[in-house]
């Protein structure tokens, strides 16, 4: 890599830079996500998205990010390295409802889908579901087309119930959550899990009567 | 009441100022949240809120209303009988939530809490939970106040999960469900119920650590 | 042209579609301009666009100016002939800026310039300024992309009162105004024009300052 | 003024409070802006409100601000003589708009109109156009109530494009322009007030017609 900021006015600059381009590709995939649920309430008559919520990391915790993977703290490595500084949540109802989302962002033809990690199937030892997706997204900027990377996860509304809880939890306690917390939070994911099949089964059951 | 329309125009534009008024009143009901939820977050550095929905009754919905009441369909009735024309609904995290946010709303002095309606406490028969007030709020016109009423209801992101199913099932069978659909739908209710006072009582067991 | 809707069904389905295909083209270019500006701002400190207004042409306008081309009111007319069903307004301090937004958008590889109007450079004989822009905009769906146009107008804050004064009065007289009050308005134009070139060569002096 | 911050923890708290009134205050007054404007347009067929910004005087220029008027940079003070902290503008078509907005506004009975300053009937000497209004609106924290000021700027396009350029110069010069400068602005000024003068005549005009 050649890159190197020859003063701190520059690299400042480009930090802006870098923050004006990961916030467009915030509203750029917002705006696709809108526009695929619309299309899919005129097909189907159903929204399947409940809502959305977009955030850009915070400069501390992209520091942070990179000291954890033993990096130094430049922008480049940010860039490189740090894939959820532009992040989009989607809300849904249904665990089906995740999969459609999922399936309609890997169709459109602008946008690169870099890595899928399905923690529904295959959830996190601390009991977190959702299904992650990195894509890559097409900037027009006046004179150059920069591709963006954004985190989108997609998951239930219990399910993201209960990871506010748990995030709530692991920042208290800097990972290091008593043993009783971290069962008591297992014990909870279960009881999301079911209610979600549950309300899923009870869902398809009332569709085909 | 003496009130007659003395043509169809005159009923128009009564309906259109009626529909204005409570518009407004949403408004200033969801303005009137905001500001709550900015200062909560300010002083207990949370946001009691998770998010705000609002809409206003549709004529149909309205109409069919005074028809269940036996009541003829008139502006007079509608603004006399119907109170959910404007509704607010309040989602929160966490059961404790509710009271915080009712509290803070009966504690506005320029609102008016006309009735209370704990289904928390006392759920229906079909297993539905929420917290409803209903209130006045003064509406300033360029002549004149108008006290509207506003339907709020306030409950859990599980809660209002199952809400939405049940609103969905209720509209499908028109209110004569199967009884093993209202069985499942009652059966869902009480996970609903035992996951929020599983995470509650987490939640409020790291509060204390 | 071999399209043909076999029931009345089919062609309001077809309709609801075409409404959302404009609907999200408005929304594209809408995020795209809010990018371009962004990036100004970053780049110069400063902000081109004003403000933004876009409208989806009613149907009502749109039947209309089909008669007025002596088209019938189809579907198929309508996405061939009526090139401003979805419009978008950019509203911007300085003539200078106005240019500087139409260059950026013709410099977007994604989007395609189909045509353009310098109403500035040469105004209408009603005294009318305004740069129009015709492009297509791609719209991922969920199994298909869509071309969509979209009419780009680009004007100054005093353009734009002047054309919201023409357009009531056009509409008001259906376009048979009263010599004098055509009169007047060619008058006004001239005035809206010695206004933006004394606005912009004082902005110009100072910049050099 | 008995108040004093005992630390700089309690000064930092105190200042994120007022910012939180003032805050409140702007979204009351653009929600009371919002209802009038659409009760206007339900009873006249015409929005007089073009469009409406806010802004949060930033702590640079409030800090500015007391020093020339020789006042020690405290929360106390600021609050006491600042009376631009929490700003509306509304922006209009015609001057007769202006004088109609801010009698709607006087005849809230909820908001105490403090003080007006008309500069359209007096012009500042750099040419300066505009109709002020300083105003308190009661602000219901969960608490207690708390008024708080507000300034309202009302002024057509035309004086507001005028306004943004002024702006612009009085920045760059820190107030001191070199004289052809304040000649040129002067002489922009008096265009506008003929664009507004003839554009209002005209309008009057096809009304009567």
């Amino acid at each position: 890599m050649l890159y190197k900021p020859s003063s701190e006015k520059e690299e400042v600059d480009r930090w802006k830079e870098v923050t004006l381009v990961y916030n467009s590709a915030l509203k750029e995939v917002g705006t696709k996500l809108e526009i695929l649920n619309d299309e899919f309430q005129h097909v189907h008559q159903y929204n399947p998205i409940e809502h959305i919520k977009s955030r850009l990391k915070t400069p501390e915790s992209i520091v942070k990010k990179l000291k954890s993977k033993d990096l130094e703290a430049t922008i480049e490595n940010m860039v490189e390295h740090v894939n959820d500084i532009a992040g989009i949540r989607v809300i849904c109802s249904f665990t089906s409802d995740i999969y459609r989302i999922a399936e309609m962002i890997s169709g459109q033809n602008d946008l690169t889908v870099l890595a899928v990690k399905d923690y529904i199937e295959n959830p996190k030892p601390s009991g977190y579901k959702s299904y992650h997706m990195l894509v890559t997204v097409p900037i027009f900027l006046s004179n150059k087309v920069v591709d963006a990377k954004v985190e989108i996860q997609i998951r239930t509304v219990a399910m993201d119930f209960w990871a506010s809880l748990e995030h709530k939890i692991r920042y208290k306690f800097e990972g290091n959550a008593p043993e009783h917390i971290k069962t008591a939070l297992i014990q909870c994911a279960k009881m999301v899990s079911q209610l979600d099949d549950e309300m899923l089964s009870l869902n398809n059951e009332i569709s085909k009567l």
